[in-house]
């Protein structure tokens, strides 16, 4: 439905409801309640074609570079062998766009809960979904993806990214040490896992990170957190988990293995990835107050 | 004026005024027509005490301590010996206060053009105003910064901090080559000029980075840009510019040094101070992108 002349937007709520990004709806392209929550596809003049999930922005044409390069690439530079990879949630496709780039990857298991959520990025949101047609290396399975992790065999994998929504709604049960415990077991020695680590700005979100981050300090002995910036979520400035068995995100970087890959990157690189990981001393604190 | 039960939100509009930022209002404290600008005062009950000049968010209780050591800090961990100090604006008094906890400073000037702007902050934001009526080594003028500089005599100080709004309204002049000019001409050999160098996110911002950055690139011979978190600046990331006669902002950082003012800080840290300077490759792009 194209609209004209409206003045229909969307908001997300931040901290306590008294702050709120909105982005103005030039179309509404799809909404629908699927079995697991509520889809929305949106326009907006500025940052294009976005997908929202029960309210919160999860992806847009615009920014969703800076999200796909951060998600994948941190990764591939400090383990550049990474054959096997699961990626649970991802609907959208771009963590397999970013993925299937390495032609040293061998499989990429990529497990949805929502299938309706691919369907409708398919449909609308080619920018990052129509790797899902085409990439050879894929196993798109529609399950629970905490259950397939309970279930998969051991070092089965050199890379987990968890691409799911929020600690809120159907991504609740990859915030818990039950689900890292499976990861640590699925991976392989050199085993790397990447998981959403909320902001650290807004109360909400702080309380958010802790919880994120003291579960997977239980687990991992090595459990670093990573920041970058994107407009469309709270505070514009996010943090990711890098979790592992062995290797430090930092200090076992290989920069001149990772470049010989030759990829052309929008968002990352060598020194943004080190200085990704230099935190903010309020940050830092935060991280630190959780004791295991 | 204290609101009860209110729905009044103060927005400011990004991009092409389809995207914006709300902040709630449970009060509004001050509104007033200065003979330069529009300067608003409200608060809300996440970001505190916020002032509007002219419709764009300029400080906020909340997140001020990001900008403040982020205009103040990397420049002493460059060069520990600076003791003159030029800021130009900087009418809420932040900037003032983090130069003023370097005992080693002798002199701060400060030509701030809109005298309502202190006055305003001196009674609403004093968390950061109030060191402006106790800091001895302080100069408060009430001047035209163009002018001001313009008469200053050559190498006059180790430090210039341009404090300013953007370059619409009465910051304008601020982003000219000749201003430049005469910051190079007053900063003595090892001086350092920080400027406001807008964000590189949505194409209207980038205009603005470029501009700001060309005339910057004319003057000084190490002319580096590095990045800082804002929640209330558009897309949450935003930039400042490092300009020096000698000094490189991450080679020529001298950590050990600076480590020994012993200064706690909120945000910056010097992992950070080096990580800031890694710019994205797509902000790396806008600023190659300008030739000179």
């Amino acid at each position: 439905m194209l609209i004209k002349n409206n003045d229909i937007w969307f908001s997300e709520y931040y901290a306590e409801d008294d702050v709120k990004l909105s982005l103005k709806i030039s179309e509404i392209l799809h909404t629908e309640q699927t079995p697991f929550q509520k889809l929305q596809i949106f326009r907006n003049d500025t940052f294009g074609v976005f997908m929202v999930l029960d309210g919160y922005t999860q992806v847009t044409e615009k920014d969703e570079f800076i999200y796909h390069d951060m998600i994948c690439h941190p990764a591939f530079c400090v383990n550049p062998d990474i054959k096997k990879v699961l990626i649970i949630g991802g609907g959208d496709g771009g963590t397999v766009r970013e993925v299937s780039r390495y032609k040293t990857v061998e499989k990429i298991d990529m497990v949805e809960i929502d299938e309706a959520v691919v369907r409708a990025c398919q449909k609308y949101l080619p920018l990052t979904s129509s790797v899902l047609d085409k990439e050879p290396r894929l196993n798109l399975i529609f399950d629970d993806g905490l259950k397939f992790v309970k279930e998969a065999p051991e070092g089965a994998y050199d890379l987990i990214l968890v691409d799911s929504t929020d600690p809120a709604g159907p991504g609740e049960g990859l915030f818990t040490v039950g689900f890292y415990e499976d990861c640590y077991r699925v991976l392989s020695d050199k085993g790397i896992l990447i998981n959403q680590h909320e902001g650290a700005f807004y109360d909400s979100d702080v309380e958010e990170m802790k919880k994120a981050h003291v579960k997977i300090k239980k687990t991992f002995p090595i459990a670093k957190v990573f920041g970058y910036t994107l407009p469309t979520y709270a505070s514009g400035y996010w943090y990711f988990g890098f979790a592992s068995k062995s290797l430090d995100p930092v200090a076992d970087m290989k920069p001149e293995v990772w470049k010989q890959f030759g990829l052309k990157t929008k968002y990352y690189n060598i020194d943004l990835h080190k200085g990704a990981f230099a935190l903010p001393n309020y940050v830092q604190d935060i991280l630190d107050s959780v004791s295991i």
